[in-house]
């Protein structure tokens, strides 16, 4: 395990500590210039060795992990992105789910809430800290290194789509559904004219007009289209933030 | 051809696979710690060899082509961009058209879509994967290396370009006339005036009638000049969306 | 100290000057093939070393730095982001201050406001000048060039934040409360409904009222939660704009 | 000179062709694998030798330089950004000029509107091409090297400066003051209320009176502020847009 506040590019073989498989040190880190410390990140690399088998924990203050942690409530997810299927037992139509949980001021307290994150998420092979960074893990360095790559691309991927305003999972699961979230006296959807095109009248009596006669027919007809999947998605965030469900 | 699953900047020699001109592997790849699989794009790459003669194809998860994908429909479009001018058969003037196909759960079941790309688009030498990357080849490895490197430059340049509204093609060709998509019933067209720079009424009054007594002149005088050409091809897009043509 | 002018990564070690601690040249810079001048930067960076004891002073033109001159006014204030525990004497939820002065037409000229600004925040062991970069210090070279990078790693994503209208700072502090700060006559803050996802009639009835009733139950409830905490630091920042505070 | 079409990462010294003063070819570029071409840039840095002494020009495909030429007319003007000191002849008040011309088919018909460019800005040590780079040159390789990095960086940041609103240059100058181009018979200019704060009532009865009571003492007092000279060129600039000026 690496020592703390050692400049990583000049870390050398014989700073690294070894611990055995209870997390008791076995041999300090020893460097000639600098008085070592074990990472305050030893029991979180702990908790993915005891409760996943890692073979190796990569932690990083990637940028693209903390604007998700923006972006994102207690979860990041994302679908059909090729680069998914580099994720350990995910396919490309998969819905890749990590969770994200909140920072504290020392790493160490950040121990109950990543073991709660890991057991309740046995699926993910990473856990976000908002405002932090990410923890990901592997059976060896080999793939704990290739799923840091492949999700720290769909991160830096997804933060492009959200500035774009582009769904980034097109899966449809239970949390997601409307009709398991809304309260039972809302009984409308409001749906918006984008944009400024044209004046008033012309939207209220034309535009409004043409969408009321072709709305049903057109949304049942391309029900299952990516487009409609996504504007179905796009309807039920909205209407969730709208009425603070 | 390349093993699957090897990290990319550690592969060997002796890791790449020998196939023939049928695609039948005559010496596999062979490493002493990992036991190698061809790449699943094999069929993929044997058909730009098949039906393009080339000598060499590369395969990126691109982000640029990434966001392409989304950005863009069926096909790629650009012009006016000097870097056009190192892809394969093209001048400055000419529209690069590149094809944009969806995506498939397994690789190879890209196959099929992705020959009747090669086949539809005989000038092009790649195939943009949408939510995936991209397929780009040449006569041998320097040429699809420039071709790699020309194109992901385009597209950096014309996502970042789509982000400020500017159009990513000045050619007008036959799938961009409006004459030959609106439908007949159809006898207006809205100009919209941006911002909220003052008054409704003074719009309305004022820079109304100033724009329907100058508009023609206007129009006429600089129909071929680079900005109205632009103006052109953005009212078409835009009728073209909002008649959902 | 460096010499002016040299290209940086051609830099010799006979081209360092050698000062000693009034400022004074013991050892020019000696190149074969240029005259060599000291840095213009000579008194700055004798002013960290004077008044904050520097051992090593790393002056930088990033464009990060450039940014975060233009998004912030007199002080660049972020708070509850991991990275800020790598900036020495500050925790996770402390409040990193560094002080922005303006720029001047010569280098030297800068003297009197960079000491200022250093003697103002002896907390902060950076000053950011705007329209120019920043000078970061620290007791040696390796302590500098660590709160260097921490430093711009901070520029780089509250620029982002700041993009994405999240506020850098969650920490309430005197400066930023609006009472000490709104002049005697203003009896009215007003709320924004933000986009235009519905009629006006049913924003001015439907939503309006159920923001007048609900609006103090949950203003109450959620006072110390982090959400509610950013909605009220940016009520503040945005009523101190409207009126000119 | 360099040749056409070598990768240039693997360019060898004898690729190098090498002219005399008049531009003729003493000893050709030589390759064992290639057949070499001089490139079509060859009269366009002659332009720079024969009209400005330049012992090196570097020409260059910069995505910077292309969003410039998105975001600028026939002009990009910047100032009071500390790097300006880096462009030979100026100071950080200065405004640095460099000409943008139109991009053409062939390279070699550039030389026209490049050389007119060196002519008519002679304080200027680049040339910038829309949709296509820029050529920089200096005395010497050194000089030309650091241009083109002062230049790529000051591009940079104007870029983002740009997507921001903010004015990349603070200098007032003729070509931008409106008494020299506003036609005879405009005598309103209109200012703008940003945003959607309030209720149309508000805005109207309430806000604009205060405007109308106090702008003219604001605007004299602080007339050579800052932020009031960007307003004031802001203004300059919209009034330009709006009537076509």
């Amino acid at each position: 395990m690496s020592p703390s506040s050692v400049q990583k590019e000049r870390m050398q073989p014989d700073d690294i500590y070894v611990l055995d498989e209870l997390g008791e040190v076995i041999k300090p880190g020893v460097n000639p210039d600098l008085v070592l410390k074990l990472s305050q990140c030893h029991p979180l690399f702990m908790a993915a060795y005891i409760h996943r088998n890692a073979g190796a924990v990569i932690h990083t203050h990637s940028i693209h992990a903390v604007m998700i942690g923006f972006l994102f409530g207690s979860e990041f997810r994302a679908s059909h992105l090729e680069m998914i299927k580099g994720v350990a037992g995910l396919e490309y139509t998969s819905e890749m789910v990590i969770p994200i949980i909140e920072n504290t001021s020392q790493e160490r307290d950040l121990l109950d809430s990543l073991q709660n994150a890991i057991l309740k998420y046995p699926k993910s092979n990473a856990v976000i800290v908002r405002r932090h960074g990410i923890y990901v893990w592997g059976a060896d360095w080999q793939q704990a290194k290739t799923q840091c790559e492949c999700i720290d691309y769909l991160m830096q991927v997804c933060v492009q789509m959200k500035s774009l305003g582009i769904p980034t999972s097109l899966v449809n699961n239970p949390v997601n559904t409307l009709s398991s979230r809304i309260k039972s006296d809302i009984s409308t959807v409001i749906f918006d004219i984008e944009g400024t095109l044209c004046p008033i009248d012309f939207v209220h009596n034309t535009l409004f007009g043409y969408i009321r006669n072709n709305l049903e027919e057109y949304t049942k007809r391309t029900w299952n289209e990516v487009l409609t999947i996504a504007d179905r998605k796009n309807i039920i965030a909205q209407s969730c933030i709208l009425f603070n469900i």
